[in-house]
């Protein structure tokens, strides 16, 4: 008896193990998602817009592999650092994946001693961050980066930058934005006045990067309480941080007693005066705003830093619209370059970024309100056949309109019925169907059905493809 | 003396780690590499041709993370698992890199509860593998995939699939090329009447597959000493896997007094008289050879498996062609959505792979020995000026033109040096100079020069965007 009982447990855990196989969670790592075809197609078309502003300025395009050595990471990011997704230790170098396009183009542009170009780059990068993924927050997430690297006239290249970021945002009509503007010796030099130690430039800063999200009393008492700031210099800081305006703003700064009075801010402050006449040129300054409470977190900045936030979403379909915030930004980054150099050489940089998942939220949202159905294949046209046993017919045919370039398609199977036929094409959007049946087999012609209007016509097989062609508009 | 020793070594090792900042490698991780503009052009080639066949056959696209839940990727791909990549556990999920784009899209369609679709997936995978990199062979490459999923009449999608292969290497220009086919069916009906135990199927499989990398005496002596495989079965095997042919092969096999005893293998042989069948409608079979020694490593294949071997390089200019072998490579794979879904419900999928790393070295080396200068950004005109004084004038232009859609770049100078405008052009391949200057500023023309013969003619302002248009025709 105590065999058997040993025998049918033995079963039992071999049964147990057999359904333990299919246990496992179906899903994706947390913070990332699959596109399916219908967001691909979404993706592809606000990647367009993206892809050609960048074309149209004239960059070139690289691309760096996934995940960098990680030293190369170290020391760029500041607080963010612990955001930074490690690879496991198997043997050989340790590796962390990347966490933003900047500092792999920076890696790149010191190995390869450039000190002159104008490229773009658009891949995913990764931060272990909270998602908020209603919102467009994830963990994996394209970027699309535009950089000039050279040793330029001031401000030439940075307004630039800001156009693009203006030819971009219209383009995809995705509401009224703004842009704000602000640099970071401005930032450092108001620093100064207000009384903050330099040692502590840095992580003030971080702290008054939070003002987007939350009121100035909570960063007033981060200041003070957490970092050790005393309440004067915090409060002269807050006057400093309420201003925005354009212009006149710079002006009346240039005139201000103290901060005229500092060397990085009158610097700052003059290059932001003359960025501002450049965008004048652009035609662009009703969309930028010069806002000293912009701070950005990232520690790589020494100039001008710029982000465009949308001011709200011009959809009447959307009932509650989600709250995106941030949709590009970037900055000046003269050192970045020269920490990889081995002599320390500088390459000044100035990019922008735009934030792609974000303003995929808010396009597949609006598609998902309005009646548009989208096409997620380009076929011309279904090989179809009426009659039974003309399988080999219509692979026939097929292969003969795919070797000529036209896009095809037929069911799998031997003997389809020809309502199911015509059914794909209407569910998939096909516009044509090219019928084979034993009379058109003997007339050398092929019936051509337009789905849209169910009219049908026998068209010569030697003149089938020029017929697609015109038909379907692709050459 | 000991106080001042101790403060000495103390400030010599400050300063060893000041320097040590700039002593790190300055290098992408192994076997990984970036592509510079002009490599990315080449790869923009090579993936055009490849997604342009793909979207011919009524393809939709769809992108998965690049990482999946480690246990997602546990038990694919049998003796291969060693080269998965994993990262570090940071709290939260165990995640690995993705090895292939089959696994992620089995995953996909059992998450999503899809029976039925015919999908291409173009992105990086990850190998923990010896690269080889002048041989095309990295750590991170691209994989190009095609795969139809769905229950259908037998060979049909398989067909088509080969019909791919061949489309696009005939299109790439590769050189002459073989598409060798088999099936799992043949190879463990073989095994089986050649006496290899049920347990060692796999295994032995994975002996077979390199053939074609190593003499058969040596994968003979890896079964027998290695594998513990009878010398008899060796023998019997080493008789089989020599034979290659097409139909007649096929014919013969069927007839063969111990395979056509074999249910597997007689299911295999009639299938694959189908695929030939079929293949021969498509005109291809020219290309396609059944071989009886090709395996393929990995484990989820459960029918018929191809690749396909670039025979030589047509390239008279290069003096040593880099060995290629594979550039593609697929199969059948009727269990593996079933593994993810819980109820184990199982969707019949067929898919290829192209690889793209292998074909960039071709098409890259064969670029470099052509004297084929390629241009790496679209720019259709330079915007210039002959005197000083005049960045505003340029800056008021570009941007009208950039506005009217036309790619545009000017020197990043107050005051550049015709000359040096006009070297820009040469060295970037920038057809078009846009030339302001005081006197065509009251004329109110622009003088357009064309680089190539250096003719110079005025046109008015408000005709410039349609004469750059017509010049470059981008319209």
């Amino acid at each position: 008896i105590a065999k058997e009982v040993a025998k049918l447990l033995e079963m039992k855990a071999q049964l147990g193990e057999d359904e333990g196989k299919h246990k496992f969670v179906l899903k994706t790592p947390k913070g990332t998602r699959d596109y399916g075809p219908k967001q691909m197609a979404i993706r592809e078309r606000a990647f367009n817009a993206i892809i050609s502003s960048f074309k149209r300025h004239g960059a070139e395009v690289i691309d760096t592999p996934v995940f960098e050595l990680k030293e190369t990471l170290t020391g760029k990011y500041g607080e963010d650092s612990k955001l930074i997704y490690d690879l496991k230790d198997q043997g050989g170098e340790l590796l962390s994946l990347r966490y933003d396009l900047t500092v792999p183009f920076a890696r790149y542009l010191a190995m390869n001693k450039i000190t002159n170009m104008k490229r773009y780059h658009v891949a995913k990068v990764y931060r272990r961050d909270n998602p908020a993924m209603t919102r467009g927050r994830y963990r994996e997430f394209y970027q699309c980066d535009f950089d000039i690297a050279g040793q330029f006239d001031p401000m030439i290249p940075d307004a630039e930058c800001l156009k693009i970021v203006h030819e971009i945002l219209s383009d995809l009509q995705l509401g009224d934005f703004v842009i704000k503007v602000n640099d970071r010796r401005i930032l450092d030099g108001m620093f100064a006045v207000c009384g903050v130690p330099d040692s502590k430039f840095r992580t003030i800063c971080s702290s008054v990067d939070k003002l987007d999200k939350v009121p100035w009393e909570e960063v007033r008492s981060e200041m003070v309480g957490e970092k050790g700031l005393s309440p004067e210099a915090a409060d002269r800081i807050g006057e400093y941080v309420q201003l925005h305006g354009g212009l006149d703003l710079i002006e009346r700064l240039l005139q201000d007693p103290k901060l005229s009075q500092n060397k990085l801010a009158k610097e700052g402050l003059g290059d932001m005066k003359l960025l501002f006449e450049y965008l004048t040129l652009f035609g662009i300054t009703g969309k930028i705003c010069f806002d000293l409470s912009l701070a950005r977190g990232l520690d790589y900045y020494t100039g001008v830093i710029f982000e465009a936030v949308l001011l709200h979403q011009e959809n009447e379909h959307v009932e509650e619209p989600v709250s995106v915030g941030s949709v590009a930004g970037g900055g000046r980054y003269d050192g970045l370059v020269g920490m990889f150099d081995p002599k320390g050489r500088k390459v000044p940089c100035v990019g922008v970024s735009i934030g792609i998942e974000r303003i995929f939220s808010i396009l597949e949202q609006r598609l998902e309100a309005s009646e548009e159905k989208i096409r997620t294949t380009e076929t011309q046209v279904l090989v179809a056949s009426a009659q039974k046993k003309l399988l080999e017919e219509r692979l026939k045919l097929i292969s003969e309109l795919w070797d000529a370039g036209i896009k095809a398609e037929m069911l799998y199977k031997k003997n389809p019925k020809l309502l199911n036929q015509l059914q794909y094409c209407e569910d998939t959007g096909i516009p044509l169907v090219a019928i084979v049946g034993e009379q058109e087999l003997k007339d050398g012609v092929v019936k051509l059905r337009i789905v849209a209007t169910r009219e049908e016509v026998n068209v010569r097989r030697e003149n089938l493809v020029e017929e697609i062609r015109i038909r379907t508009n692709q050459c």
